[in-house]
């Protein structure tokens, strides 16, 4: 039976941890600013942006959301963006996706100061990880958060076997970056992958971020692997699951995350703990 | 018995479409222009640059070779870069590596604009690159011109499995990043990998950039697989060789190739062949 990875209680602890870090920063008179921008009315957009603002605001983190209509034009949100840049009582700033049709992601990210990249997603921030320079630059959340939980369970990444499966920019590729930089080595598998169980049963650490459900099964996982479920799905039911078959893995996986309980909790958590990174950052280095 | 491929040839077929763009451009009144700037005495760099040079002036490229001495500063040669970036008639800047001792290669890297970074190093293109984001940037030029070679073996890589040997910011990750863009299944492995042999077994195709002399043995080859040599090794009489036993591996690669005159002549090629680009989305979108 697999050690069950208690994302919950291992944000949990992060967040106190972020919490004395910004009570150590109040002492100093610094307050960590974080801007979440949002456009329009999707509703799981604006569920996510109020949990990130209540967890800010509950840590001590100063929180903004500036909440703009689907209107508005790609020149307005750019000028938005450049606002934020220049105050100097902001540390983080975020721009929620989806944006309605006609804005261009790729634009606004690329206009966010990338010191101010709380998300990670500015290409310069991407390269740095990609690149796996020194010093200090935000990274994609969720995998960063991957990483924290990896750390607790101090198992030894070294030249061990990563594979995920899934490419995307907000986990896929950060992921993989991150665990190349652990020294692991790292296969990307994806939608084009062929032969994907057989690929699976050789990793050590096992990341799938899909969005399809049960997509791995339990004998697709080899037997002792730690495997890290990042979907956030619906069964037939409605019930919350992940991309892996969770009650098939359990007694292969040598540690698991659950879903719910797992990786959810571990990317509002970073992003908390990145936001203060950012404040600190720029406190060491000038607002560079 | 394999295709050996011809990098040699395809680097002069590359070459002459080069020179074929410079001469439509002049037609213009546009000359692509290449600074590149060597700093301190290293001998082989002296090499590489004047062979630099050379290319680019019999292609029709306008060259300045700008020599500078091992003892000048950080600030000065950061002057130096800026001077360049501010040269409209300069649209590439290579920096040589090694630099010398106090001087910091990244820093000079991220001071290149990066609309002239021709070779593809500096962390905002590698980020464009690993984001796999659409529109146009320079790449490193090494894995740049392996994917031309591929192209020339009209082999279908979407979903198969490649293996790259070696995780450097020049060739191996730049490459892995090119090779999942281009829907392949990719594994980068390095020097902590256990089980090398196997996991290059697996591999439809292997690129193999580590400088270690045959590190790849003929056993380690799948049969059919695409078989790319990066190495410029010296074996034991002084000659030319590669990171794979090319003797062993040509009977079970599909194709293969030789080193010398492989993936060689294609570096700087493909050099040429990213200065016009250069010059060619500066002319459509204006100096960015």
């Amino acid at each position: 039976m697999a050690i069950i990875i208690n994302g919950k209680q291992i944000a949990k602890d992060l967040n106190a941890q972020t919490q004395q870090r910004v009570a150590a920063l109040a002492e100093q008179g610094v307050v960590p600013g974080l801007a979440v921008i949002i456009v329009g009315d999707d509703p799981a957009s604006a569920i996510y942006v109020r949990n990130k603002h209540r967890k800010a605001v509950k840590l001590g983190i100063k929180s903004i959301v500036r909440e703009l209509p689907a209107t508005i034009t790609q020149a307005e949100l750019l000028a938005i963006v450049a606002e934020y840049n220049h105050d100097d009582s902001i540390h983080g700033i975020l721009v929620q996706s989806p944006l309605p049709v006609g804005l261009d992601e790729q634009t606004v990210v690329a206009a966010i100061d990338p010191a101010k990249d709380v998300d990670g997603f500015h290409p310069l921030n991407v390269g740095r990880l990609f690149a796996n320079l020194p010093g200090h630059y935000p990274v994609s959340c969720t995998p960063r958060g991957i990483m924290t939980m990896l750390g607790t369970l101090n198992e030894h990444l070294r030249g061990k076997q990563a594979v995920v499966v899934g490419r995307s920019m907000i986990v896929g590729r950060p992921m993989a970056a991150m665990l190349l930089n652990a020294d692991m080595t790292v296969t990307v598998a994806h939608v084009h992958t062929k032969h994907l169980s057989e690929l699976t049963r050789t990793a050590d650490v096992l990341v799938v971020a899909t969005g399809v459900t049960h997509l791995i099964k339990g004998n697709d996982v080899k037997r002792g692997a730690i495997v890290i479920d990042v979907g956030m799905d619906r069964d037939e039911n409605g019930k919350l699951t992940g991309d892996v078959d969770f009650d098939g893995a359990v007694d292969r996986a040598g540690a698991i995350t659950p879903v719910p309980g797992g990786v959810g909790p571990m990317t509002i958590a970073t992003l908390m703990q990145q936001t203060v990174d950012l404040c600190e950052w720029s406190e060491e280095l000038g607002s560079n």
